[in-house]
């Protein structure tokens, strides 16, 4: 056994095949090629390539047809991506390795812990593209809601921390906020950036993209500037305005997360452990200091009781401390959607209407947002405890948070114009009365299902709230839909669906 | 609300285009074709296809190149296999309905229960190909070990008998038996039918090919006769033998279990559970009453501890009495493999060796056999209590059980000769004295690096057993390989793990 030898390395031609299998990496080998046939490769088996000293672990296609010749290794979109081959380069192809960790991801799933060392070498090999979508997918579950303990989720968030870049921010306390989903159009963030910043703080806000709702602040925010910012366009709008609303994957804070999150919206599944390491992996990341947390309680909000509120709460606390950072949650009303629209443009129109002060802007949203960011204003000292609410209201109307929010759209590369759906489609009210319950989690699958977030215009404006009075044939809500066959979809979904609002006569 | 209308179908040209995606059926779309834009269709959507009363759901790879015209879908070879288009015919597609089973899934991973009705309509939608890979993957994490209760085994056993074919055998008692896996070289399966049936017994063995392992049964007797038998060739095959060693899934008993076992072996988990359901569901689609379970116990074997196998034996058996089977479990030796050969061919030849009665036939593997096919020629009535097993040596020593096997391999299609490896290489041994220990899992993964089961004639053949002396030098156990690529690849592993055999001196 004493001998020196390496396993055997193929040289390939690479051809761009452009097909899109969005994240995970795909090559196409013909079957009856030499490499194929030498190293025992079959369809979905997992190798490595390099080239030009980018490396990349892709999975196998199999090609039967003449799409490619002896000597070329075809490419998806994804592996052209991150290999980039220089023309004229050929690309070296092996076995891929073992990936040692999912040996502690199959650990996980047999019901033991997860050490700070193996959450480390997941986490690492997950950034590092090791995991296929299937590997993934079992990692996930497996940290499934109360299956990772306090010690487990403060590992997995300092692993998440360190697998990407870290931000930080000459001396002063930065500031943070960020809401636990599962409440429709609750938009909050680009007003309460503004109302901070206008008010001197420092508040470089890194957001998400949606995960399982129809639109995340990140996918709101590109409909009024662009979001995908390097780390030095983040770090140049901080320092000229105070503040910013830009997507966390594009300055690679937290990276993991969004590799993350691409199988967890395939799932549909978000749980409390990987969601506190995701939320605050990425504060951490980008150098904040003191985090508020909105916690939207109701029974389809996503925290459906006081109690589960209150658990998680402690989570954020503990889990923040274990990273260096005063993590504080607001338990706010989470029995309905804030403001009108739903979708990334719609709930844009509503954070414009009311900047500027508009007569029939959704004076809940604008509430919501002065209660948090009055939070943040107390925290930093810039109103005294229990103004901090009337400070920001006074700073919506007087027109510096619009002021400001124009100057932070211009600063990260121009503002936008949200856009308007071409198809809307009013759902009428089939009886007259009050309205009694609203389920939150059927109302976003509507304005899912019409195309949010990945058709930005799309979704649904609401026209009446809990509590109000609506007449039969009066609209409730309006679907705002791209494509034709989006809004049929969405309306076989409501005529399997039809009480989504209870109007009680 | 109250209008007509069904969600827009599209119709398209279908095109083979030879990738082979393994069994996640794959379409090709190209992006900027009109049913793409319309119907706002990205890469990892879930699709609809139909074509002449065929239906399909797959996963949709987006095309930029131009592979594919605007009117075109293109196929991979799973997707062509299953919609099979005649010439001429066009594919409708539209969204995938919404899989509302996975909402079950969802609630198992947030610690619910899941019921009989929901277990159901998972393995409905598994059986009928609405589970995405990553979504399979899921379901199976979720069930990991410890997470089922015995009525939720019990009702993924039913949904998984439910879902298949089901055999039933004219009223005599139909005996079957079934090793829970871990231990390699322990292929009694074979014999013991051979044993059973040359002594009038009526024993339809179906055989799972490997989920982790370097060899199932249908993979070592594939090398010795055909096992993808119709359900029709099966029943020719028991009325006129007596006996049949066939592939489970290619009769279409449980059908489930053959999906849910591509994804397990791509993560490498075998869960409790999920293992019971499986196997008995296998052996209830195939009609058996009486069932014999063989579970090794040792410190590398599937089942390491006495108090282990104990537990599943008593799942075994409640879970058996809930779908009406006399479950009974034989707790035995797994300290090392059995008989010689790890692979399926190499596992074959010792099977052939102790059939013809070869001076040199691994006699542990004979004993084996003859231990299990005498609890059963006991329990059948055939032979008095404790006088089983001389009664299965006799059949194998007077030819009786050569003569049986070679009937019941004619009658499945003809007898083959297993294959031979063009590759070898012994590995030695570093140190003289006497082998301790030896790591059935490090060796099982040394032959499967090695090509099993895939190349059939890969694996290894130990040299040495427990307590043998062995000289510095002198060989452990021989590589088999059918690719130069696999055989370096574990020569790797074997470098970095060097220990398998425990020699002490």
């Amino acid at each position: 056994m004493n001998r020196n030898y390496s396993a055997t390395v193929h040289s390939l031609k690479p051809l761009r095949i452009g097909i899109d299998t969005h994240q995970e990496p795909v090559v196409y080998l013909r079957s009856e090629s030499h490499v194929c046939r030498s190293e025992g490769l079959e369809a979905l088996s997992r190798i490595s390539l390099s080239v030009d000293g980018r490396t990349l672990i892709a999975t196998l296609n199999v090609v039967h047809d003449h799409l490619l010749d002896e000597d070329t290794i075809g490419l998806s979109e994804a592996a052209w991506r991150v290999l980039q081959p220089a023309p004229g380069s050929r690309v070296r192809i092996s076995h891929a390795p073992t990936v040692e960790s999912m040996s502690a991801v199959r650990a996980k799933i047999y019901g033991h812990r997860l050490s700070e060392a193996q959450l480390h070498s997941i986490i690492r090999d997950v950034v590092a593209g090791r995991y296929s979508d299937v590997e993934l997918s079992a990692f996930i579950t497996a940290c499934g809601t109360e299956n990772l303990d306090n010690d487990e989720v403060a590992g997995l968030t300092r692993a998440m921390i360190d697998a990407g870049e870290r931000l930080s921010w000459p001396g002063t306390a930065i500031y943070d906020k960020h809401c636990v989903g599962g409440l429709p159009g609750n938009r909050t963030t680009p007003l309460l950036v503004a109302i901070c910043a206008a008010n001197g703080m420092t508040i470089p806000k890194t957001s998400s993209r949606a995960i399982t709702s129809p639109a995340g602040t990140a996918d709101t925010m590109e409909t009024l500037a662009p979001v995908n910012l390097s780390l030095d366009a983040m770090r140049a709008v901080v320092e000229r305005e105070g503040g910013c609303v830009v997507w966390g994957g594009a300055v690679h804070l937290s990276p993991a997360d969004d590799i993350l999150i691409r199988v967890e919206r395939a799932l549909d599944i978000d749980s409390e452990g990987q969601m506190v390491a995701s939320v605050l992996s990425k504060k951490a990341a980008a150098g904040s200091t003191h985090v508020v947390i909105d916690i939207p309680v109701g029974p389809t909000a996503k925290v459906r009781t006081r109690h589960d509120a209150t658990h998680l709460s402690e989570i954020m606390h503990l889990t923040g401390r274990a990273v260096g950072m005063d993590v504080r949650s607001v338990i706010t009303d989470g029995r309905q959607p804030v403001g009108r629209g739903i979708g990334p443009a719609l709930e844009a129109h509503d954070i414009l209407a009311i900047l500027q002060g508009k007569p029939d802007a959704p004076a809940d949203l604008a509430d919501r947002a002065s209660e948090l960011a009055g939070a943040l204003l107390e925290l930093a000292g810039r109103a005294a405890a229990g103004e901090g609410r009337q400070l920001a209201l006074t700073t919506l109307r007087n027109g510096k948070a619009w002021q400001k929010f124009q100057a932070i759209c211009t600063a990260q590369g121009g503002m936008r114009t949200p856009p308007v759906a071409p198809l809307t489609h009013p759902v009428l009210s089939p009886r007259s009365g009050r309205v009694i319950d609203i389920d939150n989690r059927k109302l976003s699958r509507a304005a899912k299902l019409a195309g949010a977030p990945i058709a930005p215009s799309a979704g649904l404006t609401l026209e009446k709230h809990l509590d109000d009075s609506v007449k039969a044939g009066e609209p409730l809500f309006v679907l705002h839909a791209e494509a034709p066959g989006e809004l049929e979809y969405t309306l076989e979904y409501l005529e399997a669906n039809p009480h989504i609002f209870q109007i009680e006569s």
